[in-house]
Protein backbone atom coordinates (compact mmCIF):
# COMPACT_ATOMS: atom_id res chain seq x y z
CA UNK A 1 0.00 0.00 0.00
CA UNK A 2 1.48 3.71 -0.72
CA UNK A 3 2.72 4.87 2.73
CA UNK A 4 4.65 8.13 3.23
CA UNK A 5 7.24 8.93 6.33
CA UNK A 6 6.57 12.28 7.21
CA UNK A 7 9.63 13.06 7.76
CA UNK A 8 10.85 12.74 4.30
CA UNK A 9 8.33 15.74 3.66
CA UNK A 10 9.75 19.10 4.21
CA UNK A 11 7.83 21.23 7.13
CA UNK A 12 4.82 22.95 5.22
CA UNK A 13 4.10 19.33 2.88
CA UNK A 14 3.95 17.41 6.73
CA UNK A 15 1.57 20.42 7.84
CA UNK A 16 -0.67 19.79 4.63
CA UNK A 17 -0.25 16.15 4.31
CA UNK A 18 -1.51 15.71 8.12
CA UNK A 19 -4.42 17.97 7.92
CA UNK A 20 -5.81 16.46 4.99
CA UNK A 21 -6.00 13.13 7.04
CA UNK A 22 -6.95 14.10 10.62
CA UNK A 23 -10.42 15.68 10.05
CA UNK A 24 -13.18 16.38 10.35
CA UNK A 25 -11.69 18.86 13.06
CA UNK A 26 -13.50 21.42 15.54
CA UNK A 27 -12.13 25.17 15.32
CA UNK A 28 -11.66 27.08 18.95
CA UNK A 29 -11.77 30.74 17.67
CA UNK A 30 -9.61 31.91 21.10
CA UNK A 31 -10.08 35.43 22.31
CA UNK A 32 -6.83 36.33 24.72
CA UNK A 33 -6.54 39.62 26.41
CA UNK A 34 -3.55 41.84 25.69
CA UNK A 35 -1.77 43.60 28.48
CA UNK A 36 -3.41 46.99 27.46
CA UNK A 37 -6.94 45.75 27.33
CA UNK A 38 -6.91 45.04 24.19
CA UNK A 39 -8.29 41.93 22.79
CA UNK A 40 -7.32 39.06 20.27
CA UNK A 41 -8.82 36.44 18.42
CA UNK A 42 -7.46 33.57 16.21
CA UNK A 43 -8.74 30.36 15.25
CA UNK A 44 -6.70 27.09 16.05
CA UNK A 45 -8.20 23.44 14.65
CA UNK A 46 -5.79 21.78 16.69
CA UNK A 47 -8.60 21.66 19.53
CA UNK A 48 -10.34 18.74 21.24
CA UNK A 49 -12.11 17.97 24.57
CA UNK A 50 -9.68 16.37 27.01
CA UNK A 51 -11.72 14.85 30.13
CA UNK A 52 -15.34 16.12 31.54
CA UNK A 53 -14.69 15.83 35.41
CA UNK A 54 -12.79 18.25 35.24
CA UNK A 55 -13.99 19.51 31.86
CA UNK A 56 -10.88 20.15 30.29
CA UNK A 57 -9.55 20.76 26.50
CA UNK A 58 -6.78 21.26 24.64
CA UNK A 59 -5.82 23.78 21.96
CA UNK A 60 -2.40 23.34 20.56
CA UNK A 61 -0.63 27.04 19.56
CA UNK A 62 2.19 26.77 17.20
CA UNK A 63 5.07 28.93 17.07
CA UNK A 64 5.05 31.46 14.12
CA UNK A 65 7.15 30.99 11.11
CA UNK A 66 10.10 33.18 9.77
CA UNK A 67 10.86 34.43 13.38
CA UNK A 68 14.32 36.12 13.57
CA UNK A 69 16.47 33.92 16.25
CA UNK A 70 16.27 35.89 19.67
CA UNK A 71 12.77 36.85 19.45
CA UNK A 72 9.54 35.37 21.15
CA UNK A 73 8.27 32.96 18.35
CA UNK A 74 5.23 32.18 20.29
CA UNK A 75 1.65 33.76 19.14
CA UNK A 76 0.34 36.41 20.62
CA UNK A 77 -2.35 33.93 21.79
CA UNK A 78 0.20 31.87 23.79
CA UNK A 79 1.42 34.52 25.19
CA UNK A 80 -1.70 36.17 26.09
CA UNK A 81 -3.02 32.97 27.72
CA UNK A 82 0.38 32.42 29.75
CA UNK A 83 -0.03 35.82 31.41
CA UNK A 84 -3.95 36.32 32.00
CA UNK A 85 -3.98 32.26 32.77
CA UNK A 86 -7.55 32.73 30.77
CA UNK A 87 -8.80 32.03 27.29
CA UNK A 88 -11.90 32.03 26.03
CA UNK A 89 -13.28 29.38 23.50
CA UNK A 90 -15.99 30.80 20.74
CA UNK A 91 -17.09 27.75 18.42
CA UNK A 92 -17.92 29.01 15.24
CA UNK A 93 -21.06 29.35 13.36
CA UNK A 94 -20.66 28.24 9.48
CA UNK A 95 -21.83 32.28 9.04
CA UNK A 96 -18.76 33.32 10.60
CA UNK A 97 -16.76 31.56 8.25
CA UNK A 98 -15.22 34.52 6.61
CA UNK A 99 -14.50 36.45 9.89
CA UNK A 100 -12.75 33.62 11.47
CA UNK A 101 -10.65 33.05 8.31
CA UNK A 102 -9.84 37.32 8.37
CA UNK A 103 -8.68 36.71 12.23
CA UNK A 104 -5.71 34.36 11.25
CA UNK A 105 -4.20 37.31 9.10
CA UNK A 106 -5.48 40.27 11.01
CA UNK A 107 -6.41 39.05 14.56
CA UNK A 108 -6.79 42.20 16.96
CA UNK A 109 -10.45 43.09 17.13
CA UNK A 110 -9.00 46.81 17.12
CA UNK A 111 -8.31 45.98 13.73
CA UNK A 112 -10.24 43.56 12.35
CA UNK A 113 -13.75 44.79 13.58
CA UNK A 114 -15.13 41.75 15.80
CA UNK A 115 -17.45 42.58 18.09
CA UNK A 116 -17.06 41.41 21.99
CA UNK A 117 -19.05 40.51 24.63
CA UNK A 118 -17.96 40.20 28.54
CA UNK A 119 -17.63 36.99 29.42
CA UNK A 120 -19.52 36.07 32.86
CA UNK A 121 -16.64 34.30 35.29
CA UNK A 122 -13.46 36.04 33.27
CA UNK A 123 -11.74 39.20 32.48
CA UNK A 124 -11.34 38.09 29.05
CA UNK A 125 -14.77 38.83 26.50
CA UNK A 126 -15.85 36.41 24.01
CA UNK A 127 -16.65 37.04 20.64
CA UNK A 128 -20.69 38.12 19.54
CA UNK A 129 -20.60 36.33 16.73
CA UNK A 130 -19.58 33.00 18.60
CA UNK A 131 -22.94 31.07 19.68
CA UNK A 132 -21.46 29.08 22.20
CA UNK A 133 -18.60 29.89 24.18
CA UNK A 134 -16.31 28.04 26.63
CA UNK A 135 -14.40 30.58 29.28
CA UNK A 136 -11.59 28.61 30.25
CA UNK A 137 -8.73 28.89 32.81
CA UNK A 138 -5.65 27.30 32.02
CA UNK A 139 -4.88 24.12 33.81
CA UNK A 140 -1.65 22.95 32.23
CA UNK A 141 0.50 24.55 30.00
CA UNK A 142 2.93 22.39 28.49
CA UNK A 143 5.47 24.00 26.29
CA UNK A 144 6.90 21.60 23.67
CA UNK A 145 9.68 23.52 22.11
CA UNK A 146 11.23 20.71 20.10
CA UNK A 147 7.96 20.80 18.40
CA UNK A 148 7.37 24.65 18.82
CA UNK A 149 4.20 24.95 19.87
CA UNK A 150 2.06 25.53 23.45
CA UNK A 151 -0.44 22.89 23.76
CA UNK A 152 -3.12 24.97 26.35
CA UNK A 153 -5.17 22.48 28.86
CA UNK A 154 -7.55 24.60 29.81
CA UNK A 155 -10.53 24.31 32.44
CA UNK A 156 -13.98 25.49 30.97
CA UNK A 157 -15.42 27.01 33.88
CA UNK A 158 -18.71 28.11 32.02
CA UNK A 159 -20.37 27.54 28.65
CA UNK A 160 -22.74 30.10 27.28
CA UNK A 161 -24.64 30.24 24.49
CA UNK A 162 -27.03 32.60 22.19
CA UNK A 163 -30.99 31.96 22.80
CA UNK A 164 -32.45 28.58 21.62
CA UNK A 165 -28.76 27.05 21.19
CA UNK A 166 -29.31 24.82 24.08
CA UNK A 167 -32.16 22.46 23.93
CA UNK A 168 -34.65 21.46 26.10
CA UNK A 169 -32.50 18.03 27.29
CA UNK A 170 -29.67 21.20 28.19
CA UNK A 171 -27.54 20.02 25.20
CA UNK A 172 -26.02 21.89 22.76
CA UNK A 173 -27.86 21.42 19.56
CA UNK A 174 -26.39 21.25 16.90
CA UNK A 175 -28.50 23.25 14.10
CA UNK A 176 -28.70 25.61 16.10
CA UNK A 177 -24.59 25.53 16.23
CA UNK A 178 -24.01 24.97 12.65
CA UNK A 179 -20.69 24.63 13.23
CA UNK A 180 -17.71 24.46 10.92
CA UNK A 181 -15.70 21.49 10.59
CA UNK A 182 -11.85 22.32 9.38
CA UNK A 183 -10.63 19.93 7.34
CA UNK A 184 -7.10 20.17 4.44
CA UNK A 185 -6.25 22.62 2.62
CA UNK A 186 -8.18 25.84 2.88
CA UNK A 187 -11.32 23.90 3.14
CA UNK A 188 -13.93 23.62 5.34
CA UNK A 189 -17.42 21.52 6.08
CA UNK A 190 -21.20 22.39 7.13
CA UNK A 191 -22.17 19.76 9.61
CA UNK A 192 -25.24 18.04 7.95
CA UNK A 193 -27.51 15.02 8.31
CA UNK A 194 -26.02 13.63 11.42
CA UNK A 195 -27.24 9.87 12.31
CA UNK A 196 -26.85 7.91 15.38
CA UNK A 197 -24.58 5.19 15.53
CA UNK A 198 -25.72 3.30 19.07
CA UNK A 199 -23.45 1.60 20.80
CA UNK A 200 -24.62 -2.33 21.08
CA UNK A 201 -26.13 -3.06 24.33
CA UNK A 202 -27.31 0.86 24.86
CA UNK B 1 -27.72 34.70 27.71
CA UNK B 2 -28.45 30.90 28.64
CA UNK B 3 -25.28 29.61 30.70
CA UNK B 4 -23.93 26.51 32.38
CA UNK B 5 -21.56 26.06 35.18
CA UNK B 6 -20.26 22.41 34.28
CA UNK B 7 -19.25 21.81 37.60
CA UNK B 8 -23.13 21.82 38.73
CA UNK B 9 -23.73 19.06 36.50
CA UNK B 10 -23.25 15.22 36.96
CA UNK B 11 -20.37 13.42 35.55
CA UNK B 12 -22.37 11.78 32.76
CA UNK B 13 -24.31 15.32 32.13
CA UNK B 14 -20.47 16.78 31.88
CA UNK B 15 -19.83 14.91 29.20
CA UNK B 16 -22.60 14.65 27.16
CA UNK B 17 -22.64 18.74 27.66
CA UNK B 18 -18.92 18.93 26.19
CA UNK B 19 -19.17 16.45 23.44
CA UNK B 20 -22.80 18.41 21.79
CA UNK B 21 -20.58 21.65 21.87
CA UNK B 22 -16.88 20.50 20.59
CA UNK B 23 -18.03 19.24 17.11
CA UNK B 24 -17.06 17.90 14.72
CA UNK B 25 -14.29 15.73 16.34
CA UNK B 26 -12.13 13.35 14.10
CA UNK B 27 -12.31 10.16 15.00
CA UNK B 28 -8.66 8.10 16.40
CA UNK B 29 -9.58 3.89 16.23
CA UNK B 30 -6.75 2.61 17.69
CA UNK B 31 -5.06 -0.47 17.71
CA UNK B 32 -2.62 -1.41 20.66
CA UNK B 33 -0.87 -4.86 21.26
CA UNK B 34 -1.79 -7.22 24.24
CA UNK B 35 1.39 -8.59 25.97
CA UNK B 36 0.22 -12.16 24.56
CA UNK B 37 0.10 -10.22 20.73
CA UNK B 38 -3.51 -10.05 20.73
CA UNK B 39 -4.65 -7.26 19.30
CA UNK B 40 -7.06 -4.56 20.77
CA UNK B 41 -9.09 -1.87 18.72
CA UNK B 42 -11.28 1.09 20.37
CA UNK B 43 -12.86 4.32 19.10
CA UNK B 44 -11.69 7.90 20.59
CA UNK B 45 -13.03 11.24 19.59
CA UNK B 46 -11.05 13.52 21.63
CA UNK B 47 -7.91 13.06 19.22
CA UNK B 48 -6.30 15.77 17.17
CA UNK B 49 -3.18 16.86 15.24
CA UNK B 50 -0.49 18.94 17.61
CA UNK B 51 2.31 19.23 15.53
CA UNK B 52 3.59 18.94 12.37
CA UNK B 53 7.75 19.02 12.83
CA UNK B 54 7.84 16.94 14.52
CA UNK B 55 4.54 15.32 13.60
CA UNK B 56 2.68 14.69 16.44
CA UNK B 57 -0.88 14.01 17.08
CA UNK B 58 -3.05 13.68 20.98
CA UNK B 59 -5.30 10.98 21.98
CA UNK B 60 -6.72 11.34 25.16
CA UNK B 61 -7.75 7.40 26.60
CA UNK B 62 -10.31 8.21 29.99
CA UNK B 63 -10.33 5.66 32.88
CA UNK B 64 -12.92 2.92 32.69
CA UNK B 65 -15.63 3.81 35.30
CA UNK B 66 -17.31 1.71 37.99
CA UNK B 67 -13.75 0.26 38.85
CA UNK B 68 -13.39 -1.02 42.21
CA UNK B 69 -10.31 0.71 44.28
CA UNK B 70 -7.16 -0.68 44.32
CA UNK B 71 -7.76 -2.19 40.24
CA UNK B 72 -6.45 -0.28 37.30
CA UNK B 73 -8.54 1.64 36.04
CA UNK B 74 -7.41 2.30 32.70
CA UNK B 75 -8.41 1.03 29.61
CA UNK B 76 -6.45 -1.89 27.63
CA UNK B 77 -5.57 1.03 25.33
CA UNK B 78 -3.60 3.09 27.64
CA UNK B 79 -2.09 -0.01 29.21
CA UNK B 80 -0.99 -1.34 26.09
CA UNK B 81 0.10 1.79 24.55
CA UNK B 82 1.88 2.06 27.77
CA UNK B 83 3.91 -0.70 27.74
CA UNK B 84 4.59 -0.83 24.16
CA UNK B 85 5.13 2.39 23.40
CA UNK B 86 3.25 2.34 19.97
CA UNK B 87 -0.15 2.42 18.57
CA UNK B 88 -1.87 2.87 14.87
CA UNK B 89 -4.55 5.42 14.40
CA UNK B 90 -6.63 4.08 12.44
CA UNK B 91 -8.67 6.87 10.21
CA UNK B 92 -12.72 5.90 10.16
CA UNK B 93 -14.67 5.47 6.64
CA UNK B 94 -18.07 6.09 6.96
CA UNK B 95 -19.19 2.50 6.08
CA UNK B 96 -17.18 1.05 8.84
CA UNK B 97 -19.17 3.19 11.30
CA UNK B 98 -20.95 0.20 12.47
CA UNK B 99 -17.82 -1.79 13.19
CA UNK B 100 -16.26 0.82 14.80
CA UNK B 101 -19.16 2.07 17.33
CA UNK B 102 -19.04 -2.36 18.00
CA UNK B 103 -15.36 -2.11 19.20
CA UNK B 104 -16.36 0.16 22.12
CA UNK B 105 -17.84 -2.43 23.89
CA UNK B 106 -16.29 -5.67 22.53
CA UNK B 107 -12.41 -4.36 21.77
CA UNK B 108 -10.20 -7.73 21.36
CA UNK B 109 -10.48 -8.41 17.86
CA UNK B 110 -10.56 -12.05 18.27
CA UNK B 111 -13.74 -11.50 19.53
CA UNK B 112 -15.01 -8.54 17.37
CA UNK B 113 -13.57 -10.41 13.71
CA UNK B 114 -11.83 -7.18 13.04
CA UNK B 115 -9.20 -7.99 10.14
CA UNK B 116 -6.05 -6.57 10.72
CA UNK B 117 -2.81 -5.67 8.31
CA UNK B 118 0.59 -5.97 9.63
CA UNK B 119 2.74 -2.38 9.95
CA UNK B 120 5.66 -1.32 7.78
CA UNK B 121 7.21 0.84 10.97
CA UNK B 122 5.77 -1.30 14.07
CA UNK B 123 4.91 -4.39 15.80
CA UNK B 124 1.37 -3.18 16.22
CA UNK B 125 -0.94 -3.89 13.34
CA UNK B 126 -3.53 -1.33 11.96
CA UNK B 127 -7.04 -2.42 10.74
CA UNK B 128 -7.98 -3.43 7.13
CA UNK B 129 -10.95 -1.58 7.02
CA UNK B 130 -8.94 1.78 7.80
CA UNK B 131 -8.41 3.79 4.75
CA UNK B 132 -5.83 5.87 6.11
CA UNK B 133 -3.67 4.46 8.88
CA UNK B 134 -1.14 6.71 11.31
CA UNK B 135 2.04 4.29 12.47
CA UNK B 136 3.01 6.37 15.75
CA UNK B 137 5.49 6.08 18.62
CA UNK B 138 4.46 7.21 22.30
CA UNK B 139 6.00 10.87 22.25
CA UNK B 140 4.72 11.81 25.84
CA UNK B 141 2.03 10.01 28.10
CA UNK B 142 0.55 12.36 30.24
CA UNK B 143 -0.96 11.19 32.98
CA UNK B 144 -3.87 13.31 34.53
CA UNK B 145 -5.41 11.53 37.35
CA UNK B 146 -7.30 14.17 38.41
CA UNK B 147 -9.22 14.01 35.19
CA UNK B 148 -8.65 10.06 35.53
CA UNK B 149 -7.05 10.22 31.70
CA UNK B 150 -4.07 9.66 30.25
CA UNK B 151 -2.94 12.09 26.82
CA UNK B 152 -1.09 10.16 24.59
CA UNK B 153 1.20 12.67 22.51
CA UNK B 154 2.28 10.20 19.74
CA UNK B 155 4.87 10.91 16.89
CA UNK B 156 3.49 9.63 13.61
CA UNK B 157 6.35 7.64 11.77
CA UNK B 158 4.25 6.29 8.86
CA UNK B 159 0.83 7.19 6.98
CA UNK B 160 -0.35 4.11 5.14
CA UNK B 161 -3.11 4.48 2.89
CA UNK B 162 -5.23 2.18 0.82
CA UNK B 163 -5.08 2.63 -2.97
CA UNK B 164 -6.66 5.72 -4.62
CA UNK B 165 -6.86 7.84 -1.40
CA UNK B 166 -3.61 9.41 -1.63
CA UNK B 167 -4.08 12.39 -4.14
CA UNK B 168 -1.61 13.64 -7.24
CA UNK B 169 -1.17 16.14 -5.03
CA UNK B 170 0.61 13.69 -2.42
CA UNK B 171 -2.46 14.73 -0.12
CA UNK B 172 -5.69 12.78 1.50
CA UNK B 173 -8.57 12.84 -0.74
CA UNK B 174 -11.30 13.13 1.46
CA UNK B 175 -13.92 11.45 -0.71
CA UNK B 176 -11.92 8.79 -1.23
CA UNK B 177 -11.16 8.74 2.50
CA UNK B 178 -15.10 9.73 3.43
CA UNK B 179 -14.08 9.79 7.05
CA UNK B 180 -17.04 9.77 10.01
CA UNK B 181 -17.12 12.56 12.12
CA UNK B 182 -18.29 12.28 16.01
CA UNK B 183 -20.94 14.59 17.41
CA UNK B 184 -23.08 14.90 20.82
CA UNK B 185 -25.34 12.02 21.89
CA UNK B 186 -24.54 8.37 19.47
CA UNK B 187 -24.35 11.25 16.21
CA UNK B 188 -21.98 11.17 13.87
CA UNK B 189 -21.48 12.51 10.49
CA UNK B 190 -20.13 12.59 7.06
CA UNK B 191 -18.27 15.10 5.65
CA UNK B 192 -19.75 16.13 2.38
CA UNK B 193 -19.50 19.37 0.45
CA UNK B 194 -16.51 20.56 1.47
CA UNK B 195 -15.56 24.55 0.90
CA UNK B 196 -12.71 26.74 0.64
CA UNK B 197 -12.35 29.23 2.64
CA UNK B 198 -9.33 31.10 1.71
CA UNK B 199 -6.97 32.88 4.07
CA UNK B 200 -6.53 37.22 2.99
CA UNK B 201 -3.80 37.51 1.18
CA UNK B 202 -3.08 33.93 0.09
Amino acid sequence: MPSIDPDSLSPADRYRLLISAIVPRPIAWVTSLFPDGSVNAAPFSYFNGVSSTPPLVSVAVGHRGRIPEGVDRRKDTAINVARTGELVINLVPAEAGAAMVGSSAVSEVARNGLATVPSETLATPGLALARVRLECRVHTLLELPEARTTLVLARVLRLVAAGGVLGADGLVDLAALDPLGRLGGESYCRVREPFALPRPGS
